[in-house]
């Protein structure tokens, strides 16, 4: 279970220490080449393989100034995976003030994000990390909790609204799971509008119907 | 990539051949016993890290009978989870007929196989194999294709029927999710009544309303 490729064991004492001027050595874009190097190793390797040694390496800086600007694995997982997540995470603005349509609009913004071969790859990452790692897990679940449920479910004014959302939410991971990952035909080579047109009626219902 | 413990690379000339006498010593039980033993290491490790050699040993028997049995390793998972699968794989049984209360039983009968704490942990390990491993997912789609849809779209009588079928399929996956994996509150805390009470009227507009 332990990380051997992880550079804190070898240097404890400093790992949330300050390193004031090796962040000043490093420079200023050292902070932002941390979190894209951290994006592509969770990406590539998942949250169990992928180390903060690795991630230092990748952004050319030492593994204590990762732990300074982000602390643990997990809290760089989780600054890189709300990086990866940026564009889903704009969903509540794309539901403000709820409405007739709501339950379309929320079915065309998943399938932007997903359709998109940039934003693709890391939410698979994201998810395939989740379901194999039970801190992938929580650093998933608080970051949507926190950022995307919260304000969506402020949002509509049904009985429970969080459950509501959730209830849509887990239709689309659903869709997606056996689209994107699972590839299962005819949903995974169906026309996206397809699909809208089935599932927009129900994701309407759930958030608006009490 | 490789994998050291899989006892094939020392005996290629062995892997697909017929020991026979093999068989005959390991006793009746054998194939059974591998299976078994399959669905466990598959279950604990994961699809990419489980190894014949490993089944093997845990059944008692030679690599080579593990082979002669069931084929590769990848024909190995899918006799292990097509075992694991059995009570799943009645559901087309369960919405036999159709009919107006076809959403609801579909629901239930998830719940049933998800509540119940000896069919998860297998389900959630073939879940957690399948996304992290094509080879993993590839074989679990052969399977729903071909003992789950096509039986339960020939029970339909809409437009589209495995299209329909996948779609209430992807919201029981992707709730089973949330609830089971990622473990969301409030829909991992839900009283399933209380899910079923709002998922079942979407189920049945998917199955029965052209």
């Amino acid at each position: 279970m332990t990380e051997p490729e992880d550079g804190a064991p070898e240097r404890p004492a400093r790992r949330r220490g300050r390193p004031a001027r090796a962040a000043a050595e490093a420079g200023p874009g050292a902070r932002d080449r941390i979190l894209t190097a951290a994006r592509t190793q969770f990406a590539e390797r998942g949250y169990d393989k992928a180390s903060v040694r690795a991630i230092a390496k990748a952004a050319g800086v030492d593994a204590a100034l990762v732990h300074h600007y982000f602390g643990t694995k997990e809290q760089v997982f989780a600054a890189a995976i709300e990086l990866s997540f940026a564009p889903a995470l704009t969903m509540p603005d794309a539901l403000a003030g709820g409405g007739a349509e709501v339950g379309e609009r929320m079915a065309r913004f998943m399938f932007g994000v997903w359709e998109n071969p940039v934003s693709r790859p890391p939410l698979l990452a994201i998810m395939r990390s989740a379901l194999t790692n039970d801190t992938a897990a929580a650093v998933l679940r608080g970051l949507i909790e926190r950022r995307m449920l919260q304000r969506l479910a402020g949002e509509l004014s049904v009985p429970d609204p969080e459950f509501r959302v959730q209830l849509a939410a887990s239709h689309l991971i659903g869709i997606a799971l056996l689209r994107y990952v699972i590839k299962m035909d005819p949903v995974a080579s169906a026309d996206t509008e397809e699909i809208i047109a089935m599932v927009a009626p129900t994701l309407q219902r759930y958030l608006t119907q009490s």
